[in-house]
């Protein structure tokens, strides 16, 4: 019997009328011969007023009390929605992290899984009960309640689908799949039938907001296939499988843009061992990322210029803190600019094809498109260039990797 | 060190201020050398909108699945509460039901209490931190959430104390305290400094509702001292207290009544063994409760006439009810009436002082009230009378057993 793990996220249970339609779905599923098990997360804005509460009774609050008190929100979805099903003759049964118990280690508001037991799912399941379980929470080696981060309930479905040997993990959001590129910007853009892990990783990390980061790692290393789908539509989403599975892989996969980056440029910095660890040490310890990193050799010899990209949220700050630390490093200037947009395109094609990055400079420079910064992975591309062109940039390398719907 | 345990009601953490202002009552506390635990209900309305969700949902509920879903609305005040301590620089930390734990039966949304294991507990507040528990809940055998039933947080706080050894539990509520009679219908009625179970007990049984029923029982079995007191203002409340510790006990200490009553009379029913059981049976099988029965000799001899009270709310399927049994009970005519209310005077003082009963009587007659049905018990006199006296009966006897405050 084919074995699911469904997971539904905040917009599709916001309210009782949404709740009542994933039980009906579920109930499909379990009528067509599936043993399906459930995740939730909080019921769309429980989790921002419980997050309200929190911050208004104490700003700096413990991060073991606010696990315990936004915990809450995927506790009543989890009860709501056993409730519904068996309201449609489903036998089902909430399950709350510690009750599994799913365990993680202790660090709270963001505790990564160390460890599910399993076992009294899988007898459940194999009775022909439908597990309801409560997304994003575990238990700490202390007894007490943690919470996995935002998108933590995509890791829950994940790994609960790892430990229950599921078939497929079915990722049930507000948009149908992954795109080869914002359909908001890119009109052509058209969703994926298929997409690796690895592309989705890199996706995520470059903007679209699809996946947990967490959840797809975790999904790459136990071999589980998972499918991003609509709670609002009957129809098939995108499946994140291993390379292995893909039967006509593309060269690239998709063309993403990030808007949330801010360039910083030094110049004539003094060109000595050490000289990066004194620009990038007091960035870290302001918990400032830095992403893009790039250095010239500047025709004047002994100095280079160093350029490098931050969070745009973090531009002030960090160019505050060179000013700072002047004198320290030793530049000649600083330079900032946050009008700026990072285009990226993705596949695993990539790997065996060479060519693709020198196909994406080419179809810029002939729109006249000026690229400040390049950076490249195993199958990723990325460039920095003026943000006035990001969409025509988006839409250009849309169709020169020949993505565009037909 | 002086040990207190401290329950706060929903009104009393309707709010993030109001959950700052109970956090500086416990630094009070603290401050002035105790060690306390905080016990605390779900902020006001919380608990109502869980139980709307969930008929929403699926009116004829899973208890167990309702239990989980309401539960989460202490967790989040224990979770804020232990916030605002530590704001104020007060060591708090959280505790739900299955942390402790805190063992009841399998009796959902009515579980009962069969144990605590209070040594966490204990190691805390000897260690300098104040336990904020999640009152109402717990955990049974098979590991699922229980909850105590309506005003269960006031038994988690007594149980609690009587595992904690405290030397007193106080109970903060919207009223400060147990009153001689219903304020709002008897101005001068006064506030008792103190009274013993037994009268908290019958006050509760017929319509004070200061006190969950099971904890004034709980108090009584374990000796556990109470305190009624008001969260709004800062003035010493009523002591719940054993019958030994009270200096000058008053007579009656409480004039109480309940509208929620209504009389059945059966005519001429016969006067044969079995009867009563044919009458009241089916009345419990269809959860009906009845509460005073008299049965009065006729003059014909062979039969006798009936008269008992019902909850107002039950009156109409009980006279359907008895009209269906009519020819297997066999009684003539039956009457009911709505325009009912019972009053009762309560206090220990009756089981050394005989006249209490004919005083109540007299005084009633006086002014020209006729009883219909007459109950008593050890230390409380009630009597049926038209709902029409209802005020002037309370405030007659308020006055006869010198009750009125000066």
């Amino acid at each position: 019997m084919p074995r699911l793990v469904k997971k539904f996220g905040g917009t599709s249970v916001a309210d009782v009328q949404r709740i009542k339609a994933v039980a009906a779905r579920v109930k499909r599923a379990v009528d067509a011969g599936h043993e399906v098990a459930v995740v939730v997360s909080a019921m769309a804005g429980a989790t921002n007023q419980l997050v309200d509460y929190a911050n208004a009774v104490n700003v700096l609050h413990d991060s073991s009390e606010h696990d315990v008190v936004v915990a809450s929100g995927e506790q009543v979805t989890a009860g709501l929605l056993a409730m519904a099903l068996q309201d449609l003759g489903v036998p089902a049964r909430s399950w709350l992290g510690w009750q599994i118990p799913i365990r993680t280690d202790t660090a709270h508001s963001r505790a990564r899984i160390l460890d599910i037991d399993a076992s009294d799912l899988d007898r459940a399941m194999h009775e022909g009960t439908v597990p309801v379980i409560a997304g994003f929470q575990g238990i700490a080696a202390d007894g007490r309640v943690t919470t996995l981060g935002r998108g933590g309930s995509d890791t829950t479905a994940v790994a609960l689908a790892a430990a229950l040997k599921a078939d497929r993990c079915d990722i049930y959001t507000d948009v149908d799949g992954v795109y080869t590129s914002d359909p908001r910007v890119v009109s052509r853009a058209r969703k994926l039938r298929q997409i690796t892990f690895e592309e989705m990783l890199e996706m995520a990390s470059v903007g679209a907001k699809v996946l947990q980061t967490r959840s797809v790692e975790l999904a790459m290393n136990h071999g589980v296939r998972v499918q991003v789908l609509s709670s609002f539509e009957d129809v098939p989403g995108t499946m994140v499988v291993s390379e292995e599975e893909i039967v006509e892989q593309a060269l690239v996969s998709g063309v993403t843009y990030s808007r949330d980056e801010a360039k910083i440029t030094l110049l004539r910095v003094a060109d000595k061992p050490g000289v990066a660890a004194g620009i990038f040490g007091p960035l870290a310890e302001a918990n400032i990322n830095v992403d893009m990193i790039v250095q010239n050799i500047s025709a004047e010899g002994d100095t280079t210029d160093l350029t490098f990209t931050v969070a745009k949220a973090d531009l002030a700050r960090a160019v505050a803190l060179l000013e700072e630390c002047r004198s320290s490093i030793g530049y000649g200037n600083v330079l900032s600019d946050a009008n700026v947009v990072k285009v990226s395109v993705i596949g695993v094609g990539m790997r065996s094809h060479a060519g693709i990055a020198a196909q994406m400079f080419r179809a810029l420079a002939d729109k006249g498109i000026n690229i400040q910064v390049i950076t490249t992975s195993e199958i990723k591309v990325s460039v920095l260039i003026d943000e006035a062109y990001a969409e025509l940039a988006a839409r250009t390398l849309h169709t020169t990797y020949g993505l565009d719907a037909a």
